[in-house]
């Protein structure tokens, strides 16, 4: 199988290692605007060959887009308006809302499959693409009842061999999700990065003590913005429903430290430490 | 040197078994009220004896203090009282400024030195202990002219047989940082925990997807309450203070959100990136 990845980043970087480690592909081409990014991958030997955008569509078996979220609802209708009954096409990005009705009703709807594989780091470019970055973690699989039985099997496929467990939802679901277990925490490292800079310019030497506790919380604020905006904009409504929520949760535990409310703190944290069950 | 720990949690235990696996003492006992997690000390090999809190003071060199910040400040007192000039008293929490400001006066004043390790994890209890815990993190020393310079001498050389850079700073600024490096971190990860779990009593899958970001950003909820309620209250004002700051961070990015500013969204974002800088 000769497969096409778009966009050689943190994911579609990685994913091209895991379809060349695994076997998965005989050739892995790569499709990447900046030059600076396509030869730095092929540098890595990420991809077999960078080609452009119509050579991979034509002649790949498998097309996997990996581009900022809101460049994929329009490349995935161009795509489909080419691609053959033997071609399957996918994409791996955080949003799917808009992405499965813009292709609702495209006559090749069914050559492709929406997937979500839910990995990533706070480094971007081919440079942090990762060997067996995907091992382990799960993949959203959204309207598999729309993708032909052929394409949703050869991705499954994929992802099996690389040892991810599969879920599957609809779009609506995994949009809320990830709003949830994803995108909330960009934020709230975001601002926590901005609050501790804030001080730190009354403050020359805050950082000296910058433990452990505080790179965990606050190293997604090193995420690139170009990849986050579009997310948090193309998820609009769920993001602001849980940002809401935060800060009302943040604003309760402000009261009960104003108020020296020990009781209200200790069971406030105590019912925060059930999250136990679903952390391993 | 015999030296007695006393509270066999997290960083006492830790600290105990630092004491013996670098050579720091011949002796190690601990003091510890709950049963439980004195035999279960024993039973790990933390300390090679458990004792009463009287004979520790009589009979050790060393006396070192890891119980919850709020129990520091009249523990060291009423050791300061009994001590000889051959011994030393220290404590590692994260809190200074009440527990300064309480000694201040005192005549064995000298014989103490307030240091803060700048290390923990999200577990606590003497199973919570680990090897090599402290290597390479940051200790802070507060008031250090304030310690008996061979008192001073003796901690300073335990924490750099550790492998400890030690920063040296006033009781006032070690609070305002810890608050702003290692407090928020965790308010931001217990009302994260609650937002989430707000939510998953609606949607029952939500937690399928949790990846390594939400894990990062909300392991510190699994905090222990009895441990960081204290250290949130004694550190009321600066607690507060960064708290207000980060909510009003977190409302500037809500309402760049609701407006669609996207070029204000990547702005923020950069500058968040600065972080960079400091965290390694």
């Amino acid at each position: 199988m000769k497969a096409a990845v778009i966009g050689l980043g943190l994911i579609g970087g990685s994913f091209a290692l895991s379809l060349k480690e695994h076997g998965l592909a005989s050739e892995v081409w790569g499709v990447e605007r900046s030059e600076r990014n396509a030869a730095k991958a092929l540098e890595l030997r990420l991809v077999d060959r960078v080609i452009e955008l119509d050579e991979a569509v034509r002649d790949a078996d498998l097309i996997a887009l990996a581009t900022p979220v809101d460049t994929i609802p329009l490349l995935v209708a161009k795509i489909l308006n080419k691609v053959t009954p033997n071609q399957v096409v996918m994409d791996m990005g955080s949003l799917k809302g808009e992405l499965c009705e813009t292709i609702q009703m495209h006559p090749n709807r069914g050559r492709f499959v929406a997937t979500h594989p839910m990995w990533g780091t706070e480094y971007s470019g081919p440079e942090a693409a990762q060997h067996n970055a995907f091992t382990g973690r799960t993949v959203v699989i959204c309207e598999r009842e729309k993708s032909d039985p052929d394409a949703l099997i050869q991705v499954e496929t994929i992802y099996k061999t690389l040892g991810m467990p599969i879920v599957y939802m609809s779009a609506e679901e995994q949009d809320l999700h990830s709003a949830y277990v994803s995108h909330i925490s960009h934020i709230t490292s975001f601002a926590l990065a901005l609050t501790v800079l804030e001080k730190e310019r009354e403050e020359e030497h805050i950082f000296d003590l910058a433990g452990g506790g505080f790179e965990s919380t606050v190293r997604l604020a090193k995420s690139l913005p170009e990849t986050w905006a579009p997310i948090f904009m193309g998820n609009k409504y769920n993001v602001l429903d849980v940002l809401r929520e935060h800060i009302h949760q943040l604003q309760i535990l402000r009261r009960m430290l104003e108020k020296d409310d020990r009781e209200g703190l200790l069971a406030a944290m105590k019912k925060a430490n059930t999250i136990k069950r679903i952390l391993k």
